[in-house]
């Protein structure tokens, strides 16, 4: 049995003699019930150090969103030496490592398409090196040239038309997090060694392609986790070994996700569920009397300092679609074990704390796995920075546990992972609305006159009539998820081919679970428009060319968001209509087909591209965001909304279903306590009732209409909303998505 | 239905209507039974330029084989503007187009393996651009680093103590010969059109993993296309159209050859059979009165002057394997037509004219396509061309055209391959006679004393017993069938990855037909080792260890090579048993499985890795190459040698059966007429037996011992002989290679 020294005092068994994270957990740590009374503020090196990289963030924003940018490098492991938030304060960091050599500064990462590696720079007043055109072009074919070669004409216009939208084929696929908690438990040697046995038992000697394919993926982890320990070193830290601190522990794991991002520039580029394990060499060493509290404070603001500082060189298309510069780095505290234990931790509380210690910020993309049964102190706790920041997202342990175990990671704004056992497959999303216009009219795009659908026979008639539409929706949807599923098997054959997440993968089981991601765009205004048809009457606004160009509804109908089994009856059937359909088509390396109802700042974007529909959403105007219902559509308060989202199962959307509601302070509670309890009141009712996922904004609409007109006050350069799957800094959306969160409901009732 | 001007005259529909060269052959070609008295010397400017590169030539010898190197450029279709053999000749150039700017100046061509391409550049005194490294190591995997990534320990040490060799894992896999006559017959924008519909029509939508990388291929095969517009418009051509004339032809499917030599640096780059085809054109002119003999026959010289400038950059270890700087720019003449018509044209014997007209050589390497039906003016000529020059092969076309219709081209040595329709992956040879020591020392290696193979029961017994040796032998067989086979599928998936062939690929059809071509070393000593066991007493000499080191034979035994069933039975076991054995496993592509039995050069450095044997070849000896029988072995004459390896079947070596066999000139006649006939008659009554190849040398031992000893003679210059499957020139063998042909029979008596 391995037994480093580094684990002294560790329990358990199993976790040495294979990598498994969860076993070490689970063995050692000690949920805490207490409540926040023990946390610190932040010492003196990290308020020196916030405000050195707050100036930094400020030039950033002055600079126009990008400080500065890589033109000669391309990014690697051992690509770029050492980098500080600041040159003179870089003894006070505890934990080290930059993307770059400098703060803030973006990486050139041509693999994914050169063409957008370029453009980012040159958009942002960057001049990138013509060698690398030449060698990424002549010499080295991207992802972007691989998927383009092989894309069908169809498949380009359907992505052109935005029926499907938001592909990941010109960056990184993202979504993939890599369990870099190995690095700090078993230091990467350990980590190379069980890869080479994997690699030596890697097929039984026919050679498929399928283990041609993997053994060379093995050989690549293996030699990203050999570069990992070449980066660390360059800042003076041997990784080989185990941590053999809560310091090292925190900087080994930090590490780990350095290697990531350094690497990869996918959309998504989580952190993972790390609180509840560096507790455990975090509770060592305060026992050892080697760290006090103040200490291990310190060490997660440095940590959190880091996540919130990476950054990605992005064109502008990219900034339309995803506002506000994210990266979900996404962290979770808290969950439930499966033993019934908490797995909250003091470290959970640390983490929440960050966001008092320096102030509310949208990264890293804070959440924390919901249970009913939570510590009440800790659901207090993070009720409590709710109200305060609203920066932090919920999600419900309770259906996600069942999926996924007790050790897994959210890898993207809501999407659950098993850390270290699963990968996913991004896939974005297809626009269902603009898909019920297809049926409509015959598979013709509304908006650019193209036959982009199959040349179906439209409808004629004047009324809708809702059995037609949905025998005449149910075929369109047909075509739909075929031609996805298959745009998807042809971008994820090319990443693996041209783009390879070998830093990432080299952190997860060889023997991996693979999901392939799909996702739902402009769910509620297709339950509403087909509500709309069956209980009231629509008619048809042609034009000349016969085009269905508007509705017209006489008489009310129900409308999801309001609890209302009509409307919520079909938007499960609709749900778990198109699942059904996905499933149908063999998918790339036989992964599971999972789906979701999130869309990120997307909806705005996707809702240019849409035309009029019947539940009376005008042509141009902005989806609704994941699965909330529809602008306007509410009408009986925070609860009967809440309701209608919770009836989706999670089961058919195991990649997750994104609900986004801001509530004014007023309307629930007069006092801060009184406005905390209601909180969790809320959640755990919402929750319980099996729930996926709430995105927590508590103010009102006022503020954001003066933070839109004010953007230079002080008390809004911070100032963090939750969107439809991440947090972000009010004024760095454009104006129009800033109109979008506007628009919403700010519930003023419960 | 298409009609280009340029078609005029040409008969025939469905070649216009589909890329369909044989179909245009058919209906158009004009067969020739007259004799060679028509044929013209060389031209002045055929004079003139071939002593310039005479000149180039000899420089090259006295530089140590190398004349120039590309250390900063990365070959590709468009990377050098246009080169001449000479700048104050080229306007003399009626072909023109060279694989760089400078003739025989050596491409940088690190797609296959960087370490090669810079190991070329330095063990010749050249220094590689380093910006190159970088590139081709952290940027750009080439084919080489992905074989390496996913060998296996147990192939690392079968290639390492060769009893699998000659492995394409670091360069081009060679032997997929183009259609280059399409480029003259369509034109270039033809063709993209047809591809053009091929990646319309790939696939019905469902995207597996065949289906994207067909359609990833076709996109690449596309774009080279456009490139080969754009490299032969350096020159001052627009091949976009068909070519108008016989010189356009010539020099249209030149540089369709062109384009293959500038990607692609496979150990085997032929040309095919282009004499019929070129003779419609030449053809036509000359009916026009457009074109006179002496132009004719000026262009094909200088098209072939262009072969014999076909240089690769090699290293040291792959010139002992493959001595001589061959690069088998296979050419092939004759054969007969499905429909009974001999398909000998002027142009075939203008071809054989070139090493009149431009004295002997050993590239392109000359082929006959043989059936002792071919004309016989035909046949006369040829035999004469071999006892003049010994210059060039024969191939049975009686036993190849039921396989491979009558349009298949050679495509390495002696494979034959349907032009336009297939393409081959090379996977060189596995050392039988080495496996057979392995049955007989439980999988241990004779020379390294590592255990290679499965540590299987070895023979224990003092004397050899003939059952025990075949099972043990047939286990171990299965061993390195199974073992070969998935070593093969694992470089052709890389090759196909890193260094795809889009440039040949591009005038083969889409729906290409795969042979998985596997080949046999050390034939006839294994024939001879099972007959000594069977017929005689073989003793094992053991060393301390155990293993067996030499073998006693007491008795006589009888051989392969002597016409004898007793021997000649054992050697068709032996090549079905293994056939069978291949068969089991799946192969990359579902290609299909064949063998051969041809070793090239490589005999020499393929005995010095094996032991002795029971048949009395001592340790490190040469082994016997490709189907020869084995040195000293035939004691009964010309005639029954060749009837022993007649009785191979070809139908279960469909890669090919070579056999080199040397004859004394005084031992076919006293005249010259007499030789020809003679040897004439040899050919009929070996290929009417079902033999499938003939390399023919026409000279006395004496006369290469001379040419070892006096190199600088002006007449061993050009001294051209026939080594297993091609041509070279004999001083510029290694010693140990020109002792080893001196060594082998020459027949004295038929």
């Amino acid at each position: 049995m391995n037994n480093f020294k580094q684990w002294d005092g560790f329990k358990g068994r199993i976790w040495k003699e294979e990598v498994n994270t969860r076993d070490f957990i689970q063995h050692n740590y000690e949920p805490y019930e207490g409540n926040q009374e023990f946390l610190e503020g932040p010492t003196e090196a990290t308020e020196k150090l916030w405000s050195a990289l707050s100036k930094l963030q400020k030039e950033e924003r002055a600079k126009g969103g990008v400080l500065d940018m890589d033109t000669e490098i391309v990014s690697s492991l051992t690509s770029h030496g050492p980098g500080y938030i600041s040159e003179e304060l870089k003894d006070l960091e505890k934990v080290v490592g930059l993307q770059t050599d400098k703060p803030l500064k973006r990486a050139f990462m041509p693999y994914g398409g050169i063409k957008m590696a370029e453009d980012s720079c040159t958009s942002n007043g960057y001049t990138p090196a013509p060698e690398l055109h030449k060698i990424f072009t002549e010499y080295h074919k991207t992802h972007n040239q691989g998927v383009f070669d092989a894309y069908t004409p169809e498949m380009k216009k359907a992505r052109h038309n935005k029926i499907i939208t938001g592909l990941p084929d010109t960056y990184g696929r993202g979504r993939i997090v890599g369990d870099y908690r190995r690095v700090a438990l078993y230091g990467v040697d350990f980590l190379m060694e069980k890869k080479k046995e994997d690699y030596d038992n890697c097929g039984c000697g026919i050679m498929t392609d399928e283990i041609i394919r993997q053994r060379e993926e093995i050989s690549m982890q293996y030699r990203a986790l050999a570069d990992m320990k070449k980066m660390a070193m360059s800042y003076g830290y041997d990784i080989s070994k185990p941590a053999q601190n809560a310091k090292e522990a925190v900087q080994w794991l930090y590490f780990g996700y350095l290697a990531a991002i350094k690497t990869q520039n996918g959309a998504a580029m989580s952190v993972g569920r790390v609180g509840t394990f560096l507790d455990i060499y975090m509770q060592r060493d305060l026992e050892n009397g080697t760290l006090t509290e103040k200490e291990a404070q310190e060490l997660v603001d440095h940590f959190i300092m880091k996540l919130r500082m990476v950054k990605f060189a992005r064109v502008p298309s990219y900034n339309q679609l995803f506002s506000g510069d994210p990266v979900w780095a996404t962290v979770e505290v808290a969950g439930m074990g499966q033993d019934g234990r908490s797995m909250v931790t003091k470290t959970d509380y640390r983490i929440l704390r960050t966001l008092e210690n320096m102030g509310p910020a949208p990264e890293p993309n804070l959440t924390v796995l919901y249970s009913s049964r939570l510590p009440e102190n800790f659901k207090k706790y993070a009720a409590f920075i709710s109200v305060e920041t609203s920066s932090i997202q919920y999600e419900n342990d309770d259906v996600m546990r069942p999926v996924w175990g007790d050790d897994y990671s959210i890898c993207c704004c809501v999407s659950a992972t098993q850390t270290g056992k699963e990968m996913q497959f991004f896939g974005a999303r297809a626009n269902l609305a603009k898909c019920l216009l297809y049926a409509i009219n015959g598979g013709m795009d509304e908006k650019s006159r193209v036959q982009v659908g199959p040349e179906y026979k439209p409808i004629t008639s004047d009324y809708l009539e809702y059995d037609e539409l949905v025998r005449k929706y149910e075929i369109m949807m047909d075509w739909l998820a075929g031609l996805y599923v298959n745009t998807l098997n042809l971008i994820q054959y090319m990443h693996d081919k041209y783009y390879y997440e070998a830093a990432e993968m080299a952190l997860i089981d060889t023997d991996v679970r693979r999901t392939f991601a799909t996702g739902i765009a402009g769910f509620s205004h297709v339950v509403d428009s087909l509500s709309a048809v069956k209980y009231a009457k629509v008619k048809v606004v042609r034009d000349e060319e016969g085009m269905a160009v508007d509705f017209e509804t006489e008489g009310d109908f129900p409308r999801y968001g309001n609890d209302d089994d009509r409307a919520d009856d079909i938007a499960v059937w609709l749900l778990h209509t198109f699942l059904e359909k996905l499933k149908k088509y063999p998918t790339y390396r036989n992964s599971e087909p999972t789906t979701s109802i999130l869309t990120i700042t997307s909806n705005v974007v996707y809702g240019k591209a849409t035309g009029a529909l019947p539940d009376g959403r005008k042509a141009g105007e902005p989806l609704s965001p994941g699965a909330n219902p529809s602008y306007g559509a509410e009408k009986n308060g925070l609860l009967a909304s809440l309701n209608s989202v919770a009836k989706l199962p999670y089961e058919w959307a195991l990649d997750g279903i994104s609900n986004t509601q801001t509530i004014n302070p007023g309307a629930i509670g007069h006092s801060e306590e009184e406005r905390i309890n209601n909180l969790m009141h809320i959640l755990d009712g919402y929750f319980d009732q099996g729930a996926h996922h709430l995105n927590v904004n508590v103010f009102g609409i006022e503020k954001l209409v003066d933070a839109m007109e004010h953007p230079e006050k002080e008390e809004y350069a911070n100032f963090t909303i939750r969107v439809s799957g991440y947090a972000v800094k009010f004024i760095d959306l454009t104006r129009e998505q800033q109109l979008d969160v506007i628009a919403r409901s700010a519930h003023e009732r419960i």
